[in-house]
């Protein structure tokens, strides 16, 4: 399919390698208007986006509304606790009042997977896919890969080790689905009990040693451990969980020389990574912030239809 | 009254007949604005509004923060949870507050009828009340007697039924207050432990019967029920309250063949409408909503008061 | 130190006697463009800040929201409850995410005294005190000491008591080192348990006795009491307070004649202050909110550095 056809962003599972690379190669002018002294051109002035958030996130919402707002569109965020749903109505009904409103697109994150699927099978607004339960995250591992790119000039070929909670990772299914398509070599790592078996179906192989999984490596993606693991008395425990899989200076003797780390955020120091790493100069993770914003950005841009020229304005 | 004398908008009441339809025909040209590829004119470029929202809504308050938006006016929310309320702080001196930092108009919801009244009296900002208590919501009459108009194209004569918990509807009160400045035969209807006897003094009649309230009318308007009565162990329940009362299609033979069904949303499917009717031909429920943004933005620029070529912009 | 040297506004007690006047004086013409019929200019189009309010604020983050607004920028609130800090992230790791995102500058308040120094160490972002416990509050008293000299023509050599919780008071500290850099002689009166003993090293006098610290006085700054002493049994109590603090008519009779009465608001009023003072010809308190906004926009002016030609706008 085309971006030009193309209504709503899901997932990568259904994107093509060239609707990525569309994206990709769209993100780099626009981290170039980031770095202006005036951050803002007039693209999307005119057009509206919603973002409705079912589950809390600063980080992902800030980028969507700053994307938005740098390319001159009108952003409103719905605050769920102030949300129709809790009088009752209909996730259906709720959606179909924001598309009457006049709103040309809509960001929704939600705990339960497929939701942003009914949701985009249910207005005529485009819907972007902010996160959907267990099942993808797209526009991070969009992001992910711009950053991977960036530094490595190719996505082709390389190693990826994705380290933690495969299990519960939307993140960790769209890099996979994404990074695939590029040829790259995916291993996933963690304890078993947070490796689901049928990942291997998606083309990844299973690691549960941090050491092995890191052999080679051109990229090491570290997941973020849900704190609440501890409470709930899971296994691993936080501490089981950082003595074994925490990423720490001498496993990056084990990658490539210019192993890069990515971490989506926010971060538990301490649990999945070390300090050492975070502040290191391996890490991008600081870089894939921005490059999140542009990334978002060059998504707004497809979807509600600037005109090219528009860009370099 | 002419608008340009008048400050606030607090209800229907003492809104003449020729002012309401200043409303209507300006929103005409507002509607239109939203139909295009830009929704955005510059018209209220350099004022300022802030909703003030002391009971939740999506719905009301994200259609006022457009139609400003729409309109180029700057939009400032102000939670309720971190206001100034919870230091102690008198509600005037919150009001005068705003207007002192440079705010033209304020869009007020409060749980307590009068309130934007008394807010009205102590400020020089415009003050739109967006419902108060069981008083008034005089917006969402206006967008309603807009949809009747555009579909009717005229309210004189117009038969009109009113569905639900009238005794606790500020829509219900507005509505007759409109309805009956234009001729309509309006006609309530509901359990009578949720209609007020002094009612009739309105100029409406009440009935307990859906079936005979519905024989020959133009136009449904179904309220929404709380749900909270319920809990409360009040009579009806909801049960019985959906048994008694719920618009379902076999209702709408009584009425006239091109009868219209209104419902201010969010809707309790099952409830007091059923899904039929509420997918069914014969609503207008999603109009109500574009039609919503459309007669909010005819308000700010009345009260905000752009230039007349403008809006053409 | 000069403005444009300068990164950070974190506190009057590091700020020259010209960088404030530099402050005031900028407000000026910034007070006119809120007089205007179109309240906008462009000097800050493309760029972007963001308020982080670790306690609530209706008025200081509405007045630094809408001082952004009027100049153009972009402005993005991040709820405190919504942050990732919930997460478990670092202050440090949310700092650095704002601004890998493209933020130029930060408005923060939080209840730790020296968190905005913290965050402007490791950051390239501008910060803005908004508050931080017991420390500073330096935009409010810039424009307190705005509202005095615009009344007064002049701060040097004023008789200024500031009257209330000395002790927990970050208005009154910022007061004290602005106006003793231009040669006031400042009084801090109020009951002995909330006035800390060091603070006459600050260059000001103490006193006990409302009556005697307002003898021939030409400004009195009236702070707000917590409400929430009353529930912890503190002394003295609300009541207590009240009976020996609270300004009335008849203590200005001590003052000089044209004496101005000014409360950082929310006030509590016939606690800290009577309903016939805060309403009286004497009280300029209302004009410090809009004196707010107008020092708030020529802080960020001269922090995010729009071309002087352009405020004429």
């Amino acid at each position: 399919m085309k971006w030009e056809q193309r209504k709503d962003l899901l997932g990568l599972k259904d994107l093509s390698r060239e609707e990525i690379e569309l994206v990709l190669d769209t993100a780099v002018p626009m981290k170039d208007i980031l770095k202006r002294d005036i951050k803002k051109v007039p693209t999307l002035r005119g057009k509206a986006m919603v973002t409705v958030f079912y589950e809390n996130s600063t980080r992902t919402r800030t980028s969507f509304e700053l994307a938005g707002k740098y390319l001159s569109a009108d952003t409103v965020n719905l605050g769920v606790s102030t949300s129709s749903v809790q009088k009752g109505e209909s996730l259906k009904d709720t959606i179909r009042t924001l598309e009457m409103m006049g709103f040309d697109l809509m960001v929704i994150r939600h705990s339960m997977s497929g939701t942003p699927h009914y949701v985009a099978r249910n207005t005529k607004m485009r819907v972007i896919n902010a996160g959907d339960g267990v099942n993808e995250h797209p526009t991070q591992a969009l992001l992910d890969m711009y950053t991977i790119r960036e530094k490595k000039k190719t996505l082709e070929g390389l190693k990826v080790a994705i380290v933690g909670d495969i299990l519960h990772s939307r993140v960790a299914r769209s890099n996979i689905y994404g990074l695939t398509k590029f040829g790259c070599e995916v291993r996933v790592v963690g304890p078993s009990t947070l490796i689901p078996p049928e990942v291997e179906k998606l083309g990844v192989k299973s690691y549960y040693s941090l050491e092995e999984a890191l052999k080679g490596v051109d990229v090491i993606n570290v997941l973020r451990i849900q704190r609440e693991r501890q409470q709930k008395g899971l296994f691993p425990s936080l501490d089981e969980y950082a003595s074994l899989y925490m990423l720490q200076p001498e496993h990056l003797k084990l990658a490539r020389e210019d192993v890069l780390v990515l971490h989506p955020g926010p971060m538990n120091r301490g649990i999945e990574i070390s300090s050492a790493i975070a502040d290191g100069n391996h890490a991008v993770i600081e870089e894939q912030v921005t490059n999140g914003v542009a990334v978002r950005m060059a998504i707004l841009y497809l979807m509600m239809g600037g005109a090219k020229d528009e860009i370099a304005g």
